[in-house]
């Protein structure tokens, strides 16, 4: 049997292999703040990496970046009523400027310094940038006007999970004004149809890119749709949202264009955003009992040279040897960029070195000692495949100018196995012949029931609600209804009336 | 007499200059939020540039980027008195989680959700990233460890100016915990010189660096250094700051390690930032009466290519005549990157594109009409030299071939350009012969009376006070003693006694 490198087994206890997964591998710690985490190198690496592939998507669409107000007045929130609705309870507030001491050294707020109006910390900027965007916009020419900044944002959680749920995240937020509905759906499709692509490709995550229903739109939204991942517990998680906002952002805050025919019409608006809850889908969906496999395409490092130093006289000459395989192998290219290599020269034990990177999930380990260098060789560990059969570590002594002749392909290897190993699990794991949820998702309190996929005919008001009820009693939700689906041909799984389309059902985070 | 592209000049008045260069060239505007500001994307793709520049530099030096909460609770910071102190009266303090109605229509925050403990919004983070420091700190072997965020930060100024002093602005901020003082002093230098030589490259912005007087330390540091720039009405930017911190924050936040001997001691600790601050300071050095001259280093786009199309047959050819002169561009490199060029095919006029983009300051402007295409040529407009002897637009009609050629070196060449018109402008004014402070600076409310430099002996306590009231009552302050100045060697200007260092005097932003 093999000895993983965590406590913590995916069976065992899922939540707990998670927690441990990110202390492990230095992704993420509390950071002493209620609900707020602190990001480590490693985990804030990988957030880089998205950053920079996912920012060369929005500027190539033709979207500018710009930087709006940490602080939103209450007024601009009070005009669009179902936003405020949605957000008021989990908002931090600003009351005050100042702080004095209160006598007894402590410090308090300064009541001399009470603010007139109170700012709330921004849960979103839909409203800040509408404000900005009425400025901007006057005529058809200046439309489609379309912006995106990269920000934090609070939202108060009040049960919160690193990566998952926190009262502060990092995000992308793109906001779009259009003349018209139709131009308006195009770009909050492009933004969904973008998120599917990047989710699948430099994460290796599969997902089901699809429309909300009505109950779990954004607030103030006329659609909102999803990318949803499954993660290795059965759960969906909502990895990115896109929404059509209609014109009701757009007469809040007052971004008027005068048409061509010289009429004054209200723009159509989207926004869509993905956020660091991106790592917390890649740990639960690539990770294994010895921490995290991180995809090549956002490892902050995709090879880890460790030299096997002796602390004789042999050690300059393999250190020697290990520089210049990186520097040959920084030399190469993989995904259209030079590959990431770093010599770890930290002052720890060379074995205690390849466990931290395991779990850090670095793609490629590398370990050279005296004999490989004397015969010309480099021992490789695959972290997407670490085990041989017999549970032993499938290191492979391989020659050197083989090994860096072959580094590209084996990192487009590992990142597509991974999507391969992921996307087999969602398909298993997607049932379409349920007929009794509760049965199907009794005692299983801790997920791996998938998802379950049933055809609907999408009621609204009362009839919805005590849809929502009955799977919410039974602790599921509608995640979305697959644009890719095939067409409804049957009757409601809910009402018994003819089904319009399919929705996917499941435990969530 | 040449009809400028602003309605105000530099000499007329400066502050109103400024603020219509940033206005003109859409660089960023008032928000709404009180001391807030929107970076527009010409000025945040500018922000970009720097971020990407600086960012290569610090992870060059082993710095690793992470991220730290926003907020910060009160306790926190009553660690450090000095440092409290120094922020207490210009805090932003988050009070409560959640708004309700006020039973009028109106949200309010609501009382059941006020906080036990007060967040202050971070207006720097050095107590933040002291408590995880403390916990990731155990040995000797743990340092240096030096960590980096790009986040936003609050100072709640009364009087703002953008760029300059507002109340939320984008920074770096640096944080380094060391083995004893000589290291974290190498530090504190290392940094200091690379936004010198960052300022001096990228930003083709002269500074002098230097040791900022007890005065004007950082709250709680031991050493505060600083870039200083001077701008185009003689007055000084603080441009960015590195201090030394001692053991004071590691005492408050229990930054511990054990040393090679087994005992324990505290570490000594840094840190160093710049800010949106910097793009304040470009302006103010290379604008002119047209607007904004954007160093290439950091200009969105180098070249700005706008087709002259006359809304006939020929208009298709001349676009595809500008698409080919643009791929041939951006196939060439200048300072180690591919040139950034703009096909500009918005549907506004071509005359008024060229004077947007003068406003902008692209460093190239290139027009390209139907007899340029049928010549095989281009009007190139450089904007370090926008107008000939007789006032005209010193436009080149330039071979096309011969353009593309060139290209990267006129890029180089305005640069330097730029650097080298400033860095004379700061020669010629500092003064070092100046007697009389008051008469120097008198009637010069606007500026334009540089700096002076004065040898002094350093005094402190109530010494340094009178000085610095005596300063204060003449609007001007003690910037920095410059760390190459020649040695002092006859008495202090203020006290009569030996002087120890020469320091500069001037007025400030």
């Amino acid at each position: 049997m093999i000895k993983h490198a965590l406590s913590v087994t995916r069976a065992q206890n899922f939540a707990g292999w998670y927690q441990e997964v990110i202390s492990e591998a230095d992704l993420a710690e509390e950071s002493g703040v209620r609900g707020c985490m602190v990001i480590r190198p490693w985990g804030y690496g990988m957030w880089e990496r998205i950053q920079k592939l996912m920012d060369a998507e929005i500027k190539a669409a033709g979207v500018e970046n710009c930087y709006f107000p940490l602080f939103i007045p209450l007024s601009f929130f009070e005009k669009e009523a179902d936003h405020v609705e949605g957000f008021a309870k989990e908002m931090a507030v600003v009351t005050h400027h100042r702080l004095v001491s209160d006598g007894n050294g402590k410090l308090i707020p300064d009541p001399g310094s009470k603010l007139e109006e109170p700012l709330v910390v921004r849960p979103t900027s839909e409203t800040v940038i509408g404000a900005a965007m009425s400025r901007w916009v006057q005529s058809w020419r200046d439309l489609p006007l379309m912006v995106n900044q990269w920000a934090n944002v609070v939202r108060w959680e009040m049960r919160t999970r690193m990566f998952l749920r926190t009262s502060e995240f990092l995000w992308q937020e793109g906001h779009t004004a259009h003349v018209d509905r139709a131009d308006a759906m195009q770009e909050t499709m492009r933004a969904l149809e973008m998120y599917r692509a990047f989710a699948e490709g430099p994460l290796a995550m599969p997902v089901v890119a699809g429309e909300k229903p009505e109950n779990e739109r954004f607030p103030g939204a006329v659609a909102t749709y999803s990318i949803e991942a499954m993660m290795q517990d059965g759960k969906a998680l909502q990895a990115g949202t896109s929404h059509y906002l209609g014109t009701g952002f757009a007469e809040a805050s007052g971004i008027k264009y005068q048409d061509k025919d010289g009429n004054q019409q209200f723009a159509h608006t989207t926004s869509w955003g993905v956020s660091t809850r991106m790592i917390g889908g890649v740990i639960m969906t690539h990770g294994d009992d010895d921490g995290l496999r991180c995809p090549p395409q956002i490892a902050p490092h995709q090879i880890v040279i460790i030299p096997m130093l002796r602390d004789n006289d042999e050690d300059e000459a393999v250190l020697a040897y290990c520089r210049s395989l990186r520097a040959e192998l920084l030399a190469l290219n993989v995904f259209g960029e030079p590959l990431r290599v770093l010599l770890d020269t930290k002052a720890t034990k060379a074995s205690n070195k390849r466990w931290a990177w395991v779990k850090k999930g670095a793609p490629i380990i590398v370990e050279v000692g005296p004999r490989d260098m004397n015969e010309g060789k480099a021992a490789v560990i695959r972290r997407d495949s670490l085990y041989k059969d017999d549970g032993k570590l499938a290191t492979a002594f391989t020659p050197r100018t083989e090994f860096v002749a072959s580094a590209p392909t084996l990192l487009a290897d590992i990142q597509s196995n991974l999507y391969t190993e992921a996307k087999a699990r969602l398909e298993a794991n997607i049932h379409r012949n349920i007929t009794d949820l509760a049965q199907h998702f009794a005692g299983d309190e801790a997920g791996f029931a998938g998802w379950v996929e049933v055809q609907w005919s999408r009621p609204t008001g009362a009839a919805l609600d005590a849809i929502v009820g009955q799977l919410k009693a039974l602790k599921i939700t509608m995640r979305n209804s697959p644009i890719d689906a095939a067409p409804a041909n049957g009757p409601c799984f809910f009402t018994g009336d003819p089904a319009v389309e399919r929705i996917l059902i499941g435990r969530t985070y």
